[in-house]
């Protein structure tokens, strides 16, 4: 039996998994991601959850085919080099992640970027199965994308797949890049939280800090605006309809710069709100479609939570 | 020795080359496009000028390799038809363009869309040369595009290129395709012209009509924009800045969202305005880079106003 590993490195949560040859989890853990410390106190808590998860599965690390790490952030995934992982405490500068967890770990080790690595584990495995051509759109604290043209992952000069930094407003929203009238200013979590924020703080009446704070949370997880909508919370509403416009702009670009057979909403929000609001996208798409007679499958990413470690264990080739 | 033909439709002109096995041009002719009348007598122009052409490289036509046209509309590469090409007379359905070219010239006769073959061509033969991929924006009535992905066209589903119709601001202007905030309402030259229009109409002055007039011309051509920026005409000068800023934020998404190595500015405006416009367009398109430290290659267009009839000829292949 090969079995492989995969981490899925996110800003909240450390995920790991074992699968087996047919990509069935044999195993499997989850850690908090450090909020303090650097780098290699980050590549601890993924080496030790990376160790449970084999435990779980019944092997040792060394016995492992290899493990793969889908990571945020600037990824070499020819040194296994990360730099830039913003949203990771202390990880400004490079960390030699791939070579530090192979020691660790005493096997092979290869790191991809965490969206890119889960576009082409729903690609292989999950809602892309049918198509050739697609892109992933990571619908979470940011919007990330990744591409498949043609049966092969896209990179281009190894940026490709900024989804959530294609302009839908010139002039617009301010960003969390820094930039203007971004996807990402509109739709992603973060820049819902700190719009949010401001409106609640101008006086505007809203559920989401109560229900943030009875769940215990600091901060407003997908959850939490998933629970609000429900309560027919109007901010709440009125923020998330503001975000589907945005993608559907920002998604109907992608369609007529591409013109991919396939669109997978996946991610944080994406995921948890689900079919139904990947059916309100698609509404807000068509009207941006040049051509709106031949519209592109669009399906919510079918791996689910464990997608992302999965999609790193893809890595390990048989 | 082997010559090529290749016929550049376009909405007011047609313009045919003859071409020798290195693509220097032997011969070249030019039409209008006939503005009343159906695709038959849009046809029978090509082939009058395409023999015209011939005879001027002292070639028959039947004794050409082949002859490539580069079409607007929906052109089916495999059989020659053409549909929808609504800038052209009665051209609502569907025409066998090639079919008919290829009987009346009696020889074979390749027809690719308009904006792919330039591209294409500034590729093989233009500015495109050092990269392995590009996007190709041609800025002129519309805003056309054409991508090369790792040395190849990149089609999509056949609808791929689009460039004109990403949205550069949500609930925007009004774009001549019915749609709204399009890259094409703001800087395509019909859209501007249209707008230029209404606030003339609304007594704004400006030199853009006087100019038109003087010229005996009864539309605002590129040369007509040009000289009006020359005489510092403020109308001119205001809706050349507003297209230059939404060419920079929507090739900034394309280079966000692909990452290839290089633009190529070309179509009528652009290479009219040529490079410091060009600067222009990159100095719009860089505060919305996300990888701002590794911008791509911006070119101009480099085989001028012959290139799409060259380029139509480079789908005759040796």
């Amino acid at each position: 039996m090969i079995a492989r590993g995969g981490i899925d490195l996110g800003g909240t949560k450390i995920q790991t998994v074992v699968v087996n040859g047919r990509w069935r989890v044999l195993g499997q853990a989850r850690r908090p991601t450090p909020t303090t410390g650097g780098p290699e106190d980050v590549a601890q808590q993924m080496a030790e959850a990376m160790r449970e998860a084999a435990q779980a599965a019944g092997v040792k690390s060394h016995e492992l085919a290899g493990v793969g790490v889908g990571s945020p952030g600037d990824v070499d995934e020819r040194t296994g080099e990360v730099s830039k992982a913003r949203n990771l405490p202390g990880w400004d500068g490079t960390f030699k992640l791939g070579p530090w967890l192979g020691k660790q770990l005493a096997t092979a080790v290869r790191v991809g970027n965490d969206v890119q690595v889960a576009t082409e584990a729903e690609f292989r495995l999950g809602a892309g199965r049918p198509y050739k051509s697609l892109v992933g759109v990571f619908w979470g604290t940011g919007v990330g994308g990744g591409l498949i043209l043609d049966g092969k992952p896209w990179l281009g000069r190894g940026g490709a797949g900024e989804v959530g930094h294609m302009v839908v407003k010139k002039d617009g929203a301010p960003c969390p890049c820094g930039r203007r009238g971004c996807l990402e200013a509109y739709a992603g979590r973060a820049a819902m939280e700190a719009k949010a924020r401001r409106e609640h703080e101008e006086g505007r009446k809203t559920e989401l800090f109560k229900i943030m704070k009875k769940h215990e949370h600091d901060r407003l997880t997908s959850g939490i605006w998933e629970r609000a909508l429900k309560a027919e919370d109007s901010l709440a509403t009125e923020l998330i309809d503001r975000a589907v416009a945005a993608l559907g702009a920002g998604i109907a670009s992608v369609i007529n710069l591409l013109d991919v057979e396939a669109v997978i909403i996946g991610g944080g929000i994406g995921t948890r709100l689900g079919e139904p609001y990947a059916k309100r996208i698609v509404k807000a798409m068509h009207p941006h479609l040049f051509n709106d007679d031949n519209p592109p499958a669009v399906e919510v990413a079918s791996l689910g939570d464990l997608g992302g470690a999965i999609g790193a264990a893809v890595q390990i080739k048989r």
